[in-house]
């Protein structure tokens, strides 16, 4: 089973009107309503494909009722915390003309006490032995302690299983700094099979899966590698990159791994990175894995799935089995080198 | 006790954002909801200035919950008829430097059994002989049958209770033509002081309450004499229409009363019509009632009152006691002769 976190959960709402404008009265044409937030977004996609999926979110207020309500609609298995906020609403606002405009809430404070709960609800359903691999993904409401990502983390590490964090700024460093790799080499229980060739994870470590933008920004680095070896510095196992249309990247200290994106597709790149988070947690399975080749391919391929779809949060599992046979070959590079390999 | 039916009721939303920008990512600095829809608008500001209200609404989905949910909160008397769409949201995005753009969700389709539950509702409420005053205000859901406000009114009348009207379009045509007044001729009720003096309502008949944009689009006449004439002919009462700043009118076969708004005021004018809507109900009162000049000046001290709060279907009793004794002399005419009574 797949436990993921959304720390901030969102009901996501797209108006579709005629024209956008400033300063005036608009009537939506149309109205979608969607349980939002990455970490959703993840859990959706896996229990697409049919993976065993829980999830676990703080919710509150109306919207809260309303996510929970779908939630069970969608047949997606989840344990919420109540909270005394109202959870966060995101509007996107779309034509045909311009480019979508998107209102984002800042979400509810959530108290300390409350947070202990997410923790304890994740600790006891690591306790079941039924979870394979921990995932945490999106924004943190404003005002919480980042260190609650590195406890869930922590809490994971304790009963052998990894975890793949996509969050940002603190969130994030806190996620490596819980990971536990030794400085400057990978886990001992890491099968390394040469630079460049895959990127080993042990079975109780943390992948953080930044996009390139959050990764410079959470580690304030020059350039993708560089904030690649900080966080793998701070404690991480192994960093993989959604770059969006330039592919997927897989870092460790000893090189990277990188496959191209899926050619040719067009869509709504919205909640592909989501998508690409749910494939990668489908290839690594149980036990020590591996974040080589295969893995990067698959979370290639779900990203690219998603951008046919309409909406974040899906994918047609005919289209990833497809793209998974269809992408090009890797290409490798050793970073000690920087000649291809 | 006034009877406010709020056929459309909507979460208000109001998000202040650094500086307003088509396809752009806006992190939402404030978020304001509140209940609304005119007829709440109405209903709170009674609520507000100590009048026993009870509200009467077709609510769906968490939308509906929430409402439900900050109306008790309120402490603002309500019975729901519960359907099976969502309850629309609105959205407003404010900043300081452009004009407010709205979105507006079209609402949810109610079906006709669901229309026949308000319907009963609101002559249950009516068999319990506590209503005064009969309030229907605010639009009619996509694909609602217009007829059912004419229906309220004639439960209304059955009972011996007025009708106040803030409907537009096709729905108001209904209301006007369930009013059963004489065909010009003032309702056999009322007690007709002079042309131009006072506007009778007889205590079963209807107001027709538009704005002046409403009453020429839902009548197609020329200007606003004319389009009250309309409503006349096919069964209002009266018809007092809202003029912003240009004050407020009742219109009867015979004349017309018009009072100024109150000058000198700023503020927020969202709900103003509303709160003026509110004033007249409450210068009413029970039996056989007159639209007299100083029913016009309550609702015009209610409108300003309005305009002083920050948000709409609010009003400090104190500001309406100061702009009832503030307000200026009434202008009256004579519609058969053109000139100044």
């Amino acid at each position: 089973m797949i436990l993921v976190v959304t720390p901030n959960p969102a009901v996501d709402v797209t108006y579709r009107v005629a024209e956008q404008r400033i300063g005036e009265t608009q009537r939506v044409l149309d109205v979608a309503r969607r349980p939002g937030g990455k970490g959703l977004n993840v859990g959706r996609v896996l229990a697409t494909t049919g993976t065993d999926t829980h999830a676990v979110l703080p919710l509150g207020g109306a919207s809260g009722r309303w996510i929970a309500d779908t939630l069970d609609e969608l047949g997606l298995a989840h344990t919420d915390v109540p909270v005394t906020g109202e959870t966060r609403t995101t509007v996107t606002v779309v034509d045909d003309l311009e480019h979508p405009t998107m209102f984002g809430e800042p979400g509810p404070v959530v108290t300390p006490e409350e947070w202990a709960t997410v923790t304890s609800t994740v600790e006891r359903l690591l306790a079941t032995g039924a979870v394979t691999v921990l995932v945490v993904s999106g924004s943190l409401p404003r005002g919480a302690d980042p260190a609650v990502v590195g406890r869930w983390v922590v809490a994971a590490r304790a009963h052998g299983v990894p975890s793949v964090v996509d969050c940002s700024g603190a969130a994030l460093l806190a996620a490596a700094e819980a990971g536990g790799a030794p400085v400057f080499s990978v886990n001992a229980r890491a099968s390394v099979s040469g630079a460049g060739a895959s990127a080993s994870v042990s079975g109780a470590g943390v992948v953080c899966k930044p996009n390139r933008s959050e990764l410079l920004e959470a580690t304030g680095a020059p350039d993708e590698r560089a904030g690649a070896l900080d966080l793998l510095r701070r404690g991480a196992t192994a960093v993989v990159v959604s770059r969006g249309s330039d592919g997927i990247a897989a870092h460790t200290v000893d090189g990277v791994v990188e496959v191209p994106a899926v050619v040719g597709v067009r869509g709504n790149p919205t909640g592909a990175g989501d998508a690409a988070t749910a494939g990668l947690v489908t290839a690594l399975g149980p036990g020590p894995v591996r974040v080589d080749e295969a893995a990067l391919r698959t979370a290639a391929a779900f990203g690219a799935a998603a951008v046919l779809r309409p909406v974040a949060g899906e994918v047609d599992p005919e289209d990833v089995r497809r793209f998974r046979t269809d992408t090009v070959p890797t290409q490798q590079h050793d970073h000690r080198t920087g000649s291809p390999a």
